[in-house]
């Protein structure tokens, strides 16, 4: 049984908090094997990705069928359901559009002083993108880590999938396809990390890796990072809906298994000020469950991890969604948008009752890679931003260096800094 | 000596590869040792903060002396030079001003489907701005850090720095009532950073920690990286200088020796098409090395890691600057800004002869903190966004989610993902 709080409960914030403490990920102390793993591809390169190949996925690979050849991609395309393919690009189409409006500005302007100051973006030039392997091959995730990049303008873009026992998904390759992935190497776990980030005859290396994994890619994506960078550690998945009376207790109960199907670890939240709705939600939840495909994982996920939260009023739903962070938030109340501008954390928010999470995963456009585990108090959804960076430029005259250089000097010299100061009293012909 | 090279000479490729792939830190590792004691504070909260300062810094604190107060930071502020805390003063404006230009805009629009999409950025709650003691403490780079934090609208802005054998630097405190720092611990190492993790009773966990620190604060970063977000992991410093022949030796020279000063691992390279520019900015080196106050320093830098590279025309130190891909990079040519254009990867560039790297150290307005060792091929200097967050918002009404949702239904069950499928039909009295 999902947990059930009540704010109006005398020991509300502490059951609040231990809930919150709760961990959902037995993460399994990895370091020391993904480090070992990482430590030989950096030195024997080509032999020990294949090594490693053979030992995780049982399949015996050379340095040249590391790559997926055009001609596998285009039989996959084939193979393809055509009305999936469709709908694929249909998703392509729409997330292309909303992330072309993330293309940043460059600026540059002149001071008072004459100074000229700016800066400027530019895509980082190699990216290489990782998509698990087995049930967690999600075309979707393809499309989602592909298209910021591509819209970025990164020109070289790498794909790494693992194939155990030489099975490939072929709508993970047709999306990347779609997606405008330059290279496809079928390589995964830590091996494929380090091969990404230190290169091998085979594969170059490239200067980002961004993607989801299991324990061993994320440890390490943890241990190369400054090496090449990195996006987010992802880890379990989570929906927080927040709803009044008006809401639909069918509705947000196939919301909440939504997220519960994806992980025995994910986490479905409801919000609500009303006792109806709570117990209508948590009927109509074993009701659905009785006919899930996934119901093991899904009712294994809200057993353990589900929770019912019931106000007294909505007002007292804004601090406890702050303190969730919650990667997906449904507001289901009479004003989603005047709800929405009151809560600071969250991935993403989905206004009204008409926009379930889903659509969010698949077609609205905006990414789905979104920070899970309470990060959403300090970082965003994967964007176009994540795959360019911001040169900052300075640009002094004669005059401008007179007006600015004395303080610079000062400064130079309070923190012991003499060649700083001499750098510029130098120009100035000043001690 | 330091490495002169040419591009002309046969084995250019080689030994210019090797020049990148050299290592500049010798990265002990510490990561048994910074993970106890993160572990140990994580666990036991104050007591091992006050016991590991006890041990490293020599200095016995209780709870209630952990937090600087009011009245030191006041002492602090008046035992200061009055020209260097007006140097600050000048300073924090101007960085200021820069910083509220990057300030980014909300999106909101609707497509040709009818649906809401859009984006709205907020500040983090609270950041942890970590300060090095002892030769390092710097109170410019305490401006640069907090400065885009109040910008960004950061609330509450924490900062620790160790105060070995109970010294704190004046003008650190000064730089940080200055900068509007709101509360300042005496911690440092990498019970510090556990401490802003993972909190204490006396210290209040916080989002996000950023700024520079020594290899135990950048393994203790490295492994709270998740539970908090990071900036990046600070690695030595660099200059790049690229001169025509009408570039001035000796101030070359004084930047290069500014940038060399840092650290005994930092690095400086000129490259230039002029024999007659680099013999005189090597001579030039060493005849101001002579009487500068940090020559052990600068002269081991310029020695080890040192270098000049001849090039037979500009055009091809482009490709050259963006592998270096330096932190600092210092145009001195006939078209600055044209030549800018051209290259990629550079964290802040310094147009023309009169733009000491120095001044964007500390009176430009720009940052400087910037991506070292390379990753400015992947990331960027300090910024406002670093202390922000970006929340997707989508709203469809019943309209849009019939225009969208088969299309999401097909690859929700593609992905083997039923519950996703029945979420949005639930909603369509689809099946």
């Amino acid at each position: 049984m999902p947990i059930r709080l009540s704010r109006a409960s005398t020991d509300f914030d502490t059951q609040f908090r231990q809930f919150l403490a709760a961990k959902r990920e037995t993460s399994a102390d990895v370091e020391a094997a993904a480090r070992a793993i990482v430590d030989d591809v950096a030195k024997r390169g080509d032999a020990a990705l294949l090594e490693a190949t053979r030992k995780f996925d049982r399949l015996e690979l050379t340095a040249s069928s590391l790559r997926v050849t055009p001609a596998e991609i285009e039989a996959a395309v084939k193979v393809c359901d055509a009305a999936t393919v469709d709908a694929l690009k249909f998703a392509r189409d729409r997330i292309e559009a909303f992330h072309l409006r993330q293309l940043p500005q460059d600026q540059r302007f002149t001071d008072e002083a004459g100074v000229e100051l700016g800066w400027r973006w530019s895509a980082i030039e190699s990216a290489g993108l990782y998509v698990p392997g087995g049930t967690a091959a999600y075309p979707s995730s393809v499309l989602m880590n592909a298209i910021p990049a591509k819209v970025a303008g990164v020109g070289r873009l790498v794909m790494v999938v693992p194939s155990p026992d030489g099975r490939l998904n072929p709508l993970v390759l047709a999306a990347a396809h779609l997606g405008g992935v330059s290279e496809i190497y079928r390589v995964g776990g830590a091996q494929a990390v380090a091969a990404l980030a230190h290169g091998t005859a085979t594969i170059a290396p490239v200067a980002k890796i961004v993607g989801p994994g299991n324990a061993y890619v994320a440890a390490a994506k943890r241990l190369v990072f400054g090496k090449v960078g990195i996006d987010m550690i992802a880890g379990p998945s989570e929906v927080l809906v927040i709803a009044d009376d008006s809401g639909n207790a069918d509705w947000i109960a196939a919301d909440l298994l939504a997220q519960a199907e994806h992980d025995a670890s994910a986490q479905s939240i409801l919000i609500t000020d009303s006792r109806r709705l709570a117990d209508d939600v948590a009927r109509a939840v074993e009701g659905q469950l009785k006919t899930l495909p996934r119901a093991g994982i899904a009712g294994a996920s809200w057993a353990d991890f589900g929770a019912i939260i019931e106000v007294d009023r909505l007002d007292q739903a804004v601090p406890l969604a702050d303190a969730i962070a919650a990667e997906h938030l449904e507001i289901m109340t009479a004003d989603p948008d005047a709800f929405a501008a009151r809560v600071r954390n969250a991935g993403a928010i989905f206004l009204g009752a008409h926009t379930p999470e889903a659509i969010g995963d698949y077609v609205g456009g905006s990414n789905h890679v979104l920070p899970t585990a309470r990060s959403a108090r300090f970082s965003s959804g994967l964007g176009v931003l994540d795959f360019m960076k911001r040169t900052s430029l300075l640009k002094c005259g004669p005059d401008q260096l007179r007006a600015l250089g004395p303080a610079a000097m000062t400064l130079g010299r309070a923190e012991g800094l003499e060649a700083h100061s001499r750098s510029v009293g130098i120009r100035l012909n000043l001690p």
